[in-house]
């Protein structure tokens, strides 16, 4: 045994979705020995207590893009044309493989001291992201961004799929790091790098991460180059299947919903995101109907603009109330799954993480309960997914690893990440 | 001089919407009388560094009913009527003084820290919400709740208007407790009430605070019982006027948002409850554009469930773009205005709180910036609204009173709160 976390109430998330009052959980080495209630039968030298609060798998968020951290706040409440074409793109055009670490360091301090434990990645310079994932110690799959044009990192295309395999390569044997195959959308990349970058997956056996369907001027786009919805597009190239994750999917009509579902695609909900940018909501109750596996995620700082999955979930659960105009809709424990089984699902990870039970990789977070906002809890799930905030959350074990504890920050020193974050910043602007 | 905040950038939210960089704040006794740049000029023995932090108003809660705290999570998910007559409603017929000041205390721990150091509430036994604020030191606005059904409190709605004017007589010297006339809503108040309650509220120059065209439901009944929409009736009862405070406006004509235009009512916006209960989306980009003066909620922890006025900034700002379609309408300062002189001028307390300026209340929150969701800081008006949590803030002073310190609040016992709160519950369940 090398780590105990005791007394709290143990959210399994499990397929029982068990409840364990006066919990405890042994971690040896990175995995979950031993899960129980009452007085822990064994003992080690490194105890956490829970206080009484809530112990739960570490949260997994979806869909994201760390880097865009230093450009959280640069540019809002604009025309997406003007903010797209006059700061992101822009700005990316500069990015460098320091912009990258940079930010992905700054990313995970947030992600961590927010009850994140797991993050999907799709970025330029991806091998950065996964240096600071390592680093602080997170689970992460991160993808390296591939399009038409050329890219501040590998140049053309032909190097960027290179990139890619060196990157599978690399991280192969990595118990944290995977990576993924990131063709950007079906806006920017054309079929024949649609085609290429799945068989490249295929190959490797990795997961396939797309934006899809995100805008109506991208479901226009689509009709207008290949007569066919987002969907029927990538079903006529053969893409569709279990290993193909689509974030966003706002904008889908019956027949896709259908397609998706007949293929198991995995899809990412950006809430919080489609709203700051007006994209629209996506059907995820409908979604969820049709048994489709739908993930979590904040997208990149510079729509949305933090990466709290609280934050995220609070929003979710009430978005599609709201447009539904059925308060029945979405309920917490829905949302709560989403944000961990549901989502360890979407990235074909759930053998490792997204449930306390024993055999699994031991990715735990804790959440206080006796701050005002969590009091008094005659729901948990409730208080976790309505009243919580990130700041919530006490202590994060990831892979075995304690990441922090009392909200400090263990694995790495949030002051220097923070004061290169600000020097960076400064150049930007 | 009494205390001193240094060292952060002070956002004024005066009319000029002045920042002032590395600046200082001085407070006599309760108000402000120096702002400025650079180094103080004037020496205390109380000083508050904000370390580089932002210096703000306090945030203005303008709809809330406190002591619902203790009903946070009891009941959610659930159809509107199911949970208001098999949840709320008997619950509520329990509701005592006791229960109303341990709930009342609860809320206000989490308004403070969460950044709030004014509140507008409206329930039962008032009074000691009223108690609660002044222990707490918090600013408030607090109405009796009157409808013509009895009250666990007052009895029959007779003695109701005798408790309300008892109120107002006990508190009309406060400096930190105001009181308002608050007739519940045009559907629990025959017209007799609503005259009457407005009568009242004009011979003791109180404002009028109701719920107004929350849900298409309480449309239809006004529509139904006296053929006019609700602010039409309200209108014909001669109630409308500047001292008229309606909260929600989700359901409104042209029409109607003319006559409260017209008559210079203010409106609180609540749309965090609005999502959960599923009511629909108030036009506020249409108010605002209509010259009303819109302030912002939280309402009751039952159908929030939390009283964080960050998170409804954030939710607000992206709702309307959402709903809207448009990414441009609500800004960041718009919201933030929203929540600080707008909605001190929405409860006539603009000349009291609501911006930082020499002379006016000292009403202050410090916001730390080096937590990493407040890092980089390009705009931080932007920060503030998309990326900050009620957990930024750092220190609070209401009144010229330090009431949070390092999050340390100094003017109760948070452990004693908690747990009064906590066994309450116990009760409840």
């Amino acid at each position: 045994m090398n780590i105990i976390v005791k007394n709290g109430l143990i959210l399994t998330m499990d397929a029982d979705n068990s409840v364990i009052e006066d919990g405890y959980i042994c971690i040896k080495d990175d995995y979950i020995s031993h899960l129980g209630s009452g007085p822990c039968p064994f003992q080690t030298q490194k105890t956490l207590d829970a206080n009484g609060g809530i112990i739960l798998p570490g949260l997994i968020n979806g869909h994201t893009h760390v880097p865009m951290s230093l450009f959280r706040g640069i540019a809002d409440d604009l025309p997406l044309m003007e903010w797209l074409n006059n700061y992101i793109f822009p700005l990316e055009s500069h990015v460098t493989a320091e912009f990258v670490y940079t930010g992905a360091m700054l990313a995970c301090a947030e992600m961590i001291m927010t009850g994140t434990t797991t993050f999907c990645d799709m970025y330029m310079f991806e091998d950065e992201v996964a240096r600071a994932a390592y680093e602080t110690g997170m689970r992460c799959v991160v993808g390296e961004g591939l399009f038409d044009f050329d890219s501040p990192n590998y140049g053309p295309l032909k190097k960027g799929l290179v990139y890619t395999e060196e990157l599978i390569s690399k991280w192969h044997d990595s118990p944290t790091v995977n990576i993924s195959v990131d063709p950007h959308s079906v806006f920017t990349c054309a079929p024949d790098l649609l085609i290429t970058a799945n068989e490249l997956a295929l190959k490797h056996d990795t997961l396939l991460v797309i934006h899809l369907a995100e805008t109506l001027a991208e479901v226009k786009e689509v009709e207008d180059r290949y007569g066919k919805k987002p969907v029927q597009y990538l079903d006529s190239l053969g893409i569709l299947g279990p290993h193909l994750i689509a974030a966003h999917c706002v904008h889908l009509d019956e027949e896709e919903i259908n397609l998706l579902a007949d293929n198991h695609v995995k899809i990412i909900h950006n809430p919080e995101s489609n709203m700051k940018l007006a994209s629209g909501v996506s059907p995820v109750p409908r979604l969820l109907a049709s048994g489709i596996t739908v993930g979590i995620g904040t997208d990149g700082c510079a729509s949305n603009n933090n990466l709290d999955l609280f934050a995220e979930m609070d929003v979710s659960a009430k978005l599609h109330k709201l447009a539904n105009m059925d308060p029945t809709v979405m309920t917490a424990s829905e949302v709560l799954h989403m944000a961990t089984i549901e989502g360890a699902k979407a990235l074909s990870l759930d053998t490792v993480t997204g449930s306390l039970e024993q055999g699994k990789k031991a990715d735990i977070i804790v959440v206080d309960t006796s701050q005002p906002n969590m009091v008094p809890m005659y729901n948990p799930c409730s208080n976790l997914v309505y009243s919580a905030s990130g700041a919530n959350v006490i202590h994060s074990i990831i892979n075995g690893q304690i990441v922090m504890y009392n909200r400090e920050l263990l694995s790495f020193d949030l002051c220097t990440v923070i004061d290169n974050a600000r020097a960076f910043a400064k150049r930007i602007r």
